[in-house]
């Protein structure tokens, strides 16, 4: 499904297009800015996209089969970029949008699988934008890219807030789900690293360019949208960081927890053999032990077992083996 | 077995050749576009090669010598690139072929030991290239290198998921084949590793050069293995990293594991040896034990070491250290 | 809260203006130094500021939203710095405050949040500075930076100390919390990291541009400024190094003291099952033991169990296993 | 012991020298290219080649004290060059030899203290090499480093050969010599990449300089070592990456080793104790204990005792804990 | 204190100079090279510096605070060094001081806290110096910089040798404070590597600049600074690696142990509760044990007990178990 939308910037007024085979012309006033949004495209409209803006078929391909790696390439004439939008489902499962777009002088073209909420919220900027001198393909371009990246934020706070949640789990209870909660995360911060971290490399290599590749006005706007990527991938790797902490503590508690029952381990042990040892003594068969025969003999046994045993209670509770 | 593929770019038309000697004629005519396929090369053949297009015999060298690094050299007149193609046999054993091409202005030469799917594929497709205007070397070079690039993502996949089946069988049963699984897999993944990542960086300096090596359209096509490649070495870099992780997830299981059958020793213990105290006290051979007069001592007994046992249990299922 | 230090530098006086309306014009006197301080800024602030400095919005918005980067960016006519400011509170959290900086060709604006300590004594040696000659934009944000960065050393200091009680802790004592605090300086680590390492690393850049960014006399100021960020970095890296390796001897001593309880339940078990034995030996019921008719046969046993267990205890003691 | 080897490109003929002093006459003619071998060099013969060639008293210098880096140095009109000859032992020692190498216009200088084999088999490949036209100091550089470079490959199959000892002798049977093994292949790695990964670096700034240092054609042949050490230097790193998964393994079976001990423990603990509890149940001293009246009571109880411990063996034999 | 040593290039002479205020004026016959040697300085001693050779205050506010990082700076007159003297005490203590040189165009200044050992081997070096051509301040900066470089090489071959002991008492005995020894070798190597590893980074921008700061003696010698520089560097990463690998070692000999207690338990308890199961059987109280009215039954169950103890002794022994 093909939705172009046109600003002509000399009426300062945004039309709807509706007929695809009128986008060649739209683009040849220069005075027209052009966002076209492609969702869940045909092949017939991957020929329009190719007939109308004449796109290279690489680029076309790399639209068509999904998981390319985030990149941007210079075609020329016109940035191909793709990139990632970020969301977490409720049941907190990671789920990456992969966007394709198209920079050229006076169009920007996204074309993507499934309904992107942050298309939307740049276009509502992009409609709002008061600023008439700054209108342009390299702003519109800035408003999609950066509201897809900014998208990034909430996802990695809630991915640090369950790390807090495994965090105080491991300190307080006794939890054996928390190495798979780890594990999880780990995997959903691979993945978010595998999306964001080229595309970071990507802008640096085409901000530190010699001959500027944008305008003035447009470098500090991409330069921008660098920033935010520079620290979604720190944030990133601060979270993996600290998740290898979380792991090393993990281990160093379930090595704890042993130490712990082994030292319970002994200490039962030690008192249950002590009692039974001195009934033991008692269960000889020696024609003369004294004790057997006094008259309160027996209680001067469990006596005895329980004096013990008590006082090894006393003494494995005072170097806190129990 | 050298076999030729010629392509006349005015006629439009391929066709075979058979006699070696002619091949320096048929490079000749600019118009021609050759492909010489070498497999299993004799001695008398690598010979012929070097007669007919005058590669240098550190090139030829490394051709017959098999274990080369992936590389590409600059012989100026024609580049000497190797590169291994991957495959999985069907008892997941990894299978790598090194694969020598040169490439010249207007030729593309193949040699390699075994037999190569990925160049029938490449083949195929430069049959069917229907723009006349794109043929030439450098993009029957792109055909048979992204072929055979395109090879590792099914093996790649295929290690994927292996590597979801051993993770499965972590958190689920008892298997302790998992870390033979996972040291063969961290094996396979190192020698992809070692084929692919020495390719990209080979790439990479080659692109991005000050003047470009290629023509602007071979660029793209070049662009796009490069592309292909870093993707490559990205899943296998994740999946290396994943596999770390997994490996830290088994040896956490296992603390797990050694800490319940732990905690299950202790348990177990105690109920016995609480039990086996209480018959022992009964045992003792003091004149004056009461309970032993009793008419149902005995019952009572038994009944005290059950009472005793099964609060236990319940105690240690409570605590959950049975 | 904008407050604003003017020195005038052919007066040599310093003076405060009150007028926010008058600051463009006192930014047109070149011979005046301008310092604009402005503390937890209202929208209104900022749009002074906008208007009298002409800062970009893009910058404007950053200084809005907290929690963003440190950096240092180019904005043609002034640079826009984020940096923090760090201390810890009496129960050792760490406080980090951003501190936003834009330093022009004769003015320093700082703009923050929350009251900046570092700030004062950097106006305290700008008023004292006897060198009029040096006296300009650059050495007053000199100041004000360096003054941020030297309040690290002592945070770092502080936590180095912890680190060391840690260690003291680990080899002396049986304190089951060192894990809490390696993972908690490990935390306190990152942060400062993370608002460290990435300023070190733009300045680096500043600094080694081929056409200096500054005059040869900042230069050596700002120079000194890299030379702290590096030994903070340095120090940051190292103490993490050092944590790290904390963390393996906290482990190794949890497995030598596992490896002292499994000792010593065995020594004990085997001390008390020997002892045992010798009971249940006594308590057989033949109709012959030798032993069992003796006078003294009980207190020969008991004698047997203590020579049988005090020798155990000797040789468990000699091989330090209790 | 200094020998020297000179060959006259017209007549094309090698002679020996026997007169140290005319070394510096045979150099001046362009058309002698000499070898110059110094094995276990005296204090005066050092004093010889300064005097005969003019070389640096640093470089000198570095050739008396061994345990240089290695490391090749321009000293504007020759280079030195500091390598290393690697062999292993009949016992699997690994044995460095330091060689240094000087490299001028027309003559190569290597001076080492113990004989070196490779450079014998350099000189077999340089009296044999036909193309005359090749002939100069730089083939007969590469020459002797490409033999010396070779000579790792062996003694790096061999180490991986060991390796998969290791590693079987792991995952079959129980011998704890295997961590011995693994640090000492550790260490034998550590040596290798000291001697190979600096030269592979320098090689690197060598041939990737903008000026090329060395005629086309040499530049081949030290382009051919340079990849020859850097298949040294990856095969290293990955026999170390390798030996790391390894170590990983050996830790993780012998933590599955001690798990199958603390079950073994469990299980014949548990097995004893209840056949105990039965005999310390009829050894209890109650009136009225129905079954000691029977009969065959005590067979009874014995095979009571029986069938608790096979019933036991059984169960711990299916959830494989014995 | 300040000594200054004075050599008069023309008449090679050395002169100690005493009065502080004469210095300009030795500097300003370029036929002079001057050592100024400070050490302890007072206040007055860096104004004296200050005012003779007009050093920046940045570098001797350096000099005045201690714990700088080893660097060199240019400040385009003469270059101000920062770099550490590493010395080990008797009982192993690493001892750091700081060395500040500052080298201007024929004069070296030398200000430290602490007498240093290298400076008068520099010294000594400098004086035997023969040929007066190479004689200048980048001679001398020369000798005193390689003198204290030259002192880490003990420091690491002693740090060498304590790992080696460490290593050889973790193989052969049972030393428990190992891993004291492993972390205070750990901190050693972490403390070199702070002073080493910045000022090789920073000698090799220094000597890979376009345009060569020195001359082209001056800068063979500072190459050789620079080379020792890399081998004290490399020689730490060894030694740290090596470090790592034994730490790895200790925890595996320590996991080792433990299971070799465990089986011990496992076995002594086996043997020990076979024989108690034996007397428990004999103590019981049926009617008819047969046994029981053996003559020599008492022997037959000595005899029983000690036949499955030895078997079962003999069977542990078998499987290592003992």
């Amino acid at each position: 499904m093909i939705s172009t939308l046109v600003l002509n910037r000399t009426q300062k007024k945004f039309t709807t297009n509706r007929d695809h085979k009128r986008i060649s012309d739209l683009r040849e006033n220069t005075e027209n800015v052009l966002w076209v949004d492609v969702e869940n495209p045909s092949p017939e409209e991957f020929l329009i996209l190719q007939e109308e803006f004449g796109f290279h078929h690489l680029a076309i391909e790399d639209c068509q089969h999904s998981h390319q790696r985030p990149k941007i390439e210079d075609f020329h004439g016109y940035y191909f970029i793709v990139l990632y939008s970020a969301e977490l489902t409720e049941d907190n499962e990671l789920e990456l949008n992969e966007v394709n777009i198209f920079l050229g002088t006076n169009y920007v073209v996204t074309a993507h699988r499934n309904p992107i909420k942050a298309l939307a919220r740049g276009e509502q900027l992009w409609r709002n934008w008061t600023d008439i001198a700054e209108q342009g393909a390299g702003l519109l371009a800035y408003l999609m890219i950066d509201a897809v990246v900014d998208e990034y934020f909430p996802v990695l706070d809630n991915i640090s807030d369950q790390m807090d949640d495994v965090e105080d789990a491991l300190f307080s209870n006794n939890d054996t789900q928390d190495i798979e909660s780890i594990f999880r995360l780990k995997k959903q911060l691979l993945q978010l690293r595998r999306t964001a971290a080229p595309l970071r490399d990507v802008f640096n290599i085409l901000l530190r360019r010699e001959q500027p590749v944008f305008s003035r006005e447009v470098q500090y706007y991409f330069q921008n949208i660098f920033d935010h990527l520079i620290r979604v991938a720190d944030q990133i790797d601060n979270l993996r960081d600290l998740l290898g902490s979380t792991m090393d503590v993990y281990l160093s508690i379930q090595s704890n927890r042993m130490n712990m029952v082994m030292k319970r381990l002994t200490a039962l042990s030690t008192i249950l053999m002590s009692a039974a040892l001195v009934s033991g003594i008692y269960g000889m068969n020696f024609v003369r032990i004294p004790e057997l025969q006094w008259h309160n003999g027996y209680f001067y046994a469990l006596g005895l077992m329980a004096t013990i045993s008590i006082a090894l209670l006393i003494f494995f509770r005072w170097i806190k083996w129990l």
